[in-house]
């Protein structure tokens, strides 16, 4: 498998690195321990993760196209993924251990394998539409990367001043893109609104587009230990690659990297972006305008704002609002798109009775 | 089994006629058409009829106990009864044609059958506890039946200025019971309001507790034709009953006689009592002080004023209130408890699809 991905070794190729993370109890019941979040069909079809990886291609052949996982997830994954990739392209951590490090070590398998070609660094569980503006808005990102050695992230032009995000301030034009001043984590509700009207503010969309060469440099700059793990992480395997991981302990790539770098450029998004982080939010990514997304066999009469997900089996919903309700055969939840956040405390209370098939 | 009944003979002895009828959409979807309320079972475990059968033992022996459907239903009746009742004791209307012709009917049949004894007329569908407080009121009613040539009501204490129900207006004392002055069916709310603040005024349980001489009496007074009719009903059968039936045309038994006969009586019920119409009504019937019903396999965090009924299928409702949740294993139904009172209007959507297996 290696010989498909080393064959081509042209540099100005690029690869995708998709960090397959989180278990995403925030989609309980459709996310359990064997299904963990990039693995949930949002629209009812297809995984996050494989709308990811169909998303990328043609601008990023699937030969190089990687998903970085955690070894306890590496089992579920490798099946999900079938051939949707070589199977040499699933990147197993020995556990995960934050961005910063799955960056790193990612980095440093793909440049082995790869070449020294722009990698697009993303998370396997945002909803994005239409694929074709992000592979124009993606392309641009890797041109701004290969040429001016630049961290590259993209920005979403805010809809809304959503206090649970992160903000890209942007300064002056370069190329296809602007220069980043600094990022913002997470703001105060009157923050964020000042910064959505200002509009000088993206939102960070979680993507690092950036060739290895530039990440070394980075790290040797802000991480520097990690950039000298990073040279051995490439190269070692089984236990040696546990013992490095084990020494390793750093905060995400954000706050390691891209807060702290100086060169960062970002691209403006021309595709719809969606971290779909809730059912909250899922409703929001899917609605399109509408007011009810309903997914399966069901009737609602005289409902709005409701999120309904079912199968074969009929759910008539009749005069209610703003609900979430999931069927999945073997469990229902129903909640209001408000408390949709909270899942945690259903997954918890699950846990405590020791209900362990619906986990 | 005709002989189980005639043996005992003994006109002091009471019987009782359950009147098992109504299609109960209002319970979609655990009412259908092939499951009418009286076979729905309010907790989960017993039905209603059932239970109204269980709860008039010893009071009224089993060979006593007639339950009385419409041609249509017999057949999903007489299979849920099994051996509840004598089989001989399920009697069958050519059709549904209201309750003074039902009841007429019923009482000629139980006349001929068992003798002159009282014969105590209900409802098959309604919730009512404990069973011994049922009795001994029902107890005092028959004794007031067969004394006076009364024809005798039960009277619930009304808890609620509620429109939806009919009302006695209560006299002077007589025996265990009271005289009835009038009947107040569905008032308008202020008067309904002023009606239970005077504390005058009984809900009308919809039962009613005479001898067949009593009811005789009554129909030669107030509906002649009936009366004729009801010497021949008892006798008849077949294309001949058909033909009898198919020529009477009468108001409900409230309109045709109670409201008007001059000699009623009403016995205070010593028993909580429902008449379960709707979704609202069985949470509040069920509820017992209480905020949520939960039956099932369902875990309610945060939750208020919710009636949730399920099977072995896990349940979750998180922070959400005042919701009607029905799962069937073929169907769910979600709605609010204000708006459950409306179900028609999902049958009737039901029907316009054509989704004949939901109906």
């Amino acid at each position: 498998m290696k010989a498909a991905v080393s064959r081509g070794k042209r540099a100005e190729r690029p690869s995708a690195l998709i960090i397959a993370g989180g278990r995403g109890t925030r989609f309980w019941p459709e996310s359990r321990s064997w299904r963990p979040k990039p693995l949930f069909a949002v629209d009812g079809r297809t995984s996050l993760l494989a709308g990811t990886i169909a998303r990328l291609k043609p601008l990023v052949a699937r030969e190089r196209i990687f998903v970085l996982v955690s070894a306890e997830q590496e089992k579920v994954f490798r099946k999900a993924l079938g051939r949707l990739i070589p199977s040499a392209n699933l990147i197993v951590e020995p556990a995960g251990r934050g961005t910063a490090i799955a960056i790193a070590y990612g980095t440093a398998v793909i440049a082995d394998r790869a070449g020294e070609g722009v990698i697009a660094v993303m998370p396997a569980d945002h909803y994005i539409t239409p694929p074709a503006g992000f592979r124009r808005t993606l392309g641009d990102a890797i041109e701004l990367a290969s040429g001016d050695r630049a961290l590259v992230v993209i920005g979403v032009v805010p809809d809304r001043p959503e206090p649970g995000y992160g903000y890209q301030e942007i300064g002056e034009a370069a190329g296809a893109g602007f220069r980043v001043n600094r990022f913002i984590e997470k703001p105060p509700l009157d923050e964020a609104r000042r910064m959505v009207e200002s509009g000088r503010y993206l939102w960070n969309a979680g993507m690092f587009v950036m060739s290895a060469a530039t990440l070394r440099a980075e790290l040797a700059e802000h991480a520097p230990e990690l950039a000298r793990a990073m040279a051995k992480l490439g190269a070692v395997s089984g236990a040696a690659l546990k013992r490095l991981y084990g020494r390793l302990d750093f905060d995400s790539f954000d706050r390691v990297v891209a807060e702290k770098s100086r060169n960062v450029m970002t691209v403006r998004a021309r595709f719809q972006w969606h971290d779909v982080g809730s059912w909250e939010g899922l409703w929001e990514a899917m609605r399109e305008g509408g007011s009810n997304v309903l997914q399966g066999n069901v009737i609602a009469l005289d409902c709005e704002g409701m999120l309904v997900r079912g199968g074969e089996r009929l759910i008539v919903t009749l005069g209610v609002r703003d609900l979430v309700a999931v069927d999945t055969g073997d469990a229902l939840l129903i909640t209001s798109r408000a408390n949709s956040q909270d899942l945690r405390r259903v997954v918890e209370e699950l846990g405590r009775r020791r209900l362990k098939k619906y986990l």
